[in-house]
């Protein structure tokens, strides 16, 4: 959209147009990366399976107790997708944050391989927090007491410069979250070379673990994956073979809620995994485990399932741009990413604009993550980042939905004067185009706008 | 069994005969209460469900992510077998083990209903463990720090003198473990006056938890059970609302691994564990609950499911009643219980051979839990409680265990001086009908020997 009017006119314009939008009384939600029904509906399979069948590949039999680190014949799928050596993986319950959640729980009230006492007993504990990044990340920082470092993303993933410098010099942190591939919000791929210095950075904490959450491994929505260098065995390779700790799931590969996560790493983390574990649990849902195992097959199983997957996601992933770029193109108001996989586009608008955009879409009736969510503490210093999760709504709705939020945009930066420039320059519009700003998520994949 | 040897006789005819035992070269397993493969048969509909089934009473697509409470269909049916109003009972993942772990971590690291602060803060926690008890209870004790007061248990549940004792006295007395029906091992249901009192008691810590492992709710070897007092409302009425925290699960009823637990308690407890939950998961895995609610149907679905289960256990606690009376009646080496369900049978010999008895089974091939185990830190200061679990072997297999530790136990108990009558009565026998030693979990169902 090009426009003649002048900024005061595209705002009357917008205010004329959001008054429409509420006229229509919508009831659409963007707000989680929730798989819609036409995905869930590809793994249907499960529901009548394992059927006849009893046992494990090795003669267990699945309906009884035992068998902590889960099946063979499933570990032995997602090995390869996961990069992790099948002794070394682990297939747990329903959920990798449950995995992740209680890892930390383990370091703080256990003692981790490399540490001298357990987390609780050492005063303040630090995680670098790559932003804009994972809510439910922040949210098990902040229910610990962990302080959360923030750390610009940039289109190799993290700021290496100043994840190195904080890691080196502080021992308190012991820690960083990454989504490794298509990371969420921002859909980055980490580089190889940011995953060889992951690796082999020095730290202050002997026990530093890098939380390598790869939700999206295989969730690609483009021919020509980026490649993600293998963390596990670069952290070997680098003397650091108990630095890496990584996380998967089937829940957005089959049936989110029912599906498998699992665990990889060395094998002393396996081992104090499972110690752990074993207080906790007599075993994983075998049935479940074998349940999955027949219906993906092999790895190829796993990537032909996704590549149905991709068939509906896709299309939605295409009209998230076709809308933005509709609504907001030539604004100079918005950029946003265009991902080659997982299941976010991030949209930045103007600094101090992000809150009021969601706030305005709310009560047109579009629900949207709240602003700020992809910050720790919920604190996005510029107010600037929305995320939207196109996954759920059907095409028409997600068409609507991101008509309605590109006008929640025009209404809100048009009328906005960010309040460090409100006395300094009238009020003139941020300056997208500023090195300052634009030095973060919008770099790999700029919206085309 | 009725003899005319001299002990020395019959310890030279338990020689021979544990010789010959040894000779057949045996491989039973006594060790953990596991279902039998005909057990889990029973339940075998679940592996073909929900089938076409994809939504849950009300609507709720169950492949989806959310409702951290659990299905309330499921509910309802559990709600009444436990004790707890539906919006107070939470179903969860695959094991109640894990509901009792992690509400220790949440009380640990968060601050519980009730708490000044988290008891990582407050020093040593104590939890008052009655004995004989559950192993994995003492595990995570043992895991987190928390030190463990043993009480005895007499035919009513824990001895309560001792229970109000310690909990009126010493505030770092946080809890108490109890399997109120068919407790493990002894087979003890609590009786109502313990109940009353548990509910009742004063306590020096304001945050006093009932961990209230009703693990054997309907896991009944008789047509008359006997009653267990509603503990969750007996607190209530008694106005400590928040000190009962109600745990079960399905892994006794339909397939152990790959059923479904449970968690009742206040509406603040419930409260204070969905607000832990919701940070650890975005919910269970609502295609099993679903699963379960379809085969169970309601709460008398799962009573006459409970009756195909007794039909198959009952032969089996029969069997051990009838082999012990044939292996040790009348030797005066051993006194037993006769549990009236539940999934154990707690054999008590003369102090200091437990250990040796065990030993010796193993040495013929018949695992059994290791002595100990039913006491804190597995140290059983008597040594003369062995637990045994015949749920999981056929039932030729397990006569033919029982006759074998029947064996082992009056080769040890007729070669034993106990250390501290030794040299003071040359060797006699311990007499197992003193009143100190037969005061604990032997009284409420003696065995007929």
């Amino acid at each position: 959209m090009t426009s003649t009017l002048t900024p005061a006119g595209e705002f009357e314009r917008a205010r004329e147009e959001y008054a429409a939008l509420k006229a229509l009384r919508l009831r659409l939600d963007l707000t989680r990366g929730k798989p819609s029904p036409e995905q869930l509906d590809l793994s249907d399979g499960l529901l009548a399976l394992p059927g006849k069948r009893r046992h494990a590949a090795d003669g267990t039999d699945v309906r009884n107790y035992g068998g902590l680190a889960g099946l063979t014949e499933l570990r032995e799928i997602f090995a390869e997708l996961l990069q992790v050596p099948v002794p070394q993986l682990i297939a747990a319950g329903n959920s990798s944050l449950e995995l992740m959640h209680d890892c930390l729980v383990h370091a703080l009230l256990g003692v981790l391989p490399g540490a001298s006492s357990r987390w609780v007993d050492q005063g303040t504990v630090k995680f670098l927090c790559p932003v804009p990044g994972y809510d439910r990340h922040f949210a098990l920082c902040e229910r610990f007491g962990i302080e959360m470092l923030p750390v610009p993303m940039d289109a190799g993933g993290p700021d290496m410069d100043a994840v190195e410098r904080l890691a080196a010099t502080d021992p308190a942190v012991k820690g960083i979250w990454c989504v490794p591939r298509y990371s969420n919000p921002s859909g980055v791929t980490y580089a190889p070379p940011t995953v060889a210095r992951l690796a082999a950075m020095p730290t202050a904490a002997p026990d530093f673990r890098i939380f390598w959450d790869n939700a999206y491994a295989v969730h690609h929505l483009t021919d020509r994956p980026a490649e993600l260098a293998d963390l596990l065995a670069a952290c070997a390779a680098s003397g650091h073979p108990d630095r890496a700790l990584v996380f998967g799931s089937t829940s957005k590969i089959t049936a989110a809620g029912s599906g498998v996560a699992f665990f990889g790493a060395s094998p002393a983390n396996v081992a104090w995994l499972l110690g752990h574990s074993a207080k906790r649990s007599i075993g994983p849902d075998k049935v479940n485990q074998l349940r999955h195992a027949l219906l993906l097959r092999d790895a190829e199983g796993v990537r032909a399932h996704m590549e149905r997957q991709r068939a509906l996601l896709r299309p939605k992933f295409d009209a998230v741009q076709r809308c933005l770029r509709d609504g907001l193109g030539g604004t100079g108001l918005a950029t946003w990413s265009d991902p080659d996989g997982g299941y976010f586009v991030t949209l930045e608008v103007p600094d101090g604009c992000a809150k009021e955009v969601v706030r305005r879409a709310a009560d047109a009736g579009i629900a949207l993550t709240p602003a700020g969510a992809t910050h720790p503490y919920g604190d996005d210093p510029r107010d600037a980042v929305i995320r939207i999760a196109p996954s759920y709504p059907s095409l028409p709705e997600l068409e609507q939905a991101l008509r309605g939020l590109a006008v929640c945009v025009r209404l809100v930066g048009y009328g906005h004067r960010p309040p460090h420039t409100r006395e300094r320059t009238g009020g003139a519009l941020p300056d997208r185009a500023a090195p300052a700003r634009t030095a973060g998520i919008m770099k790999p994949s700029l919206g085309r706008a």
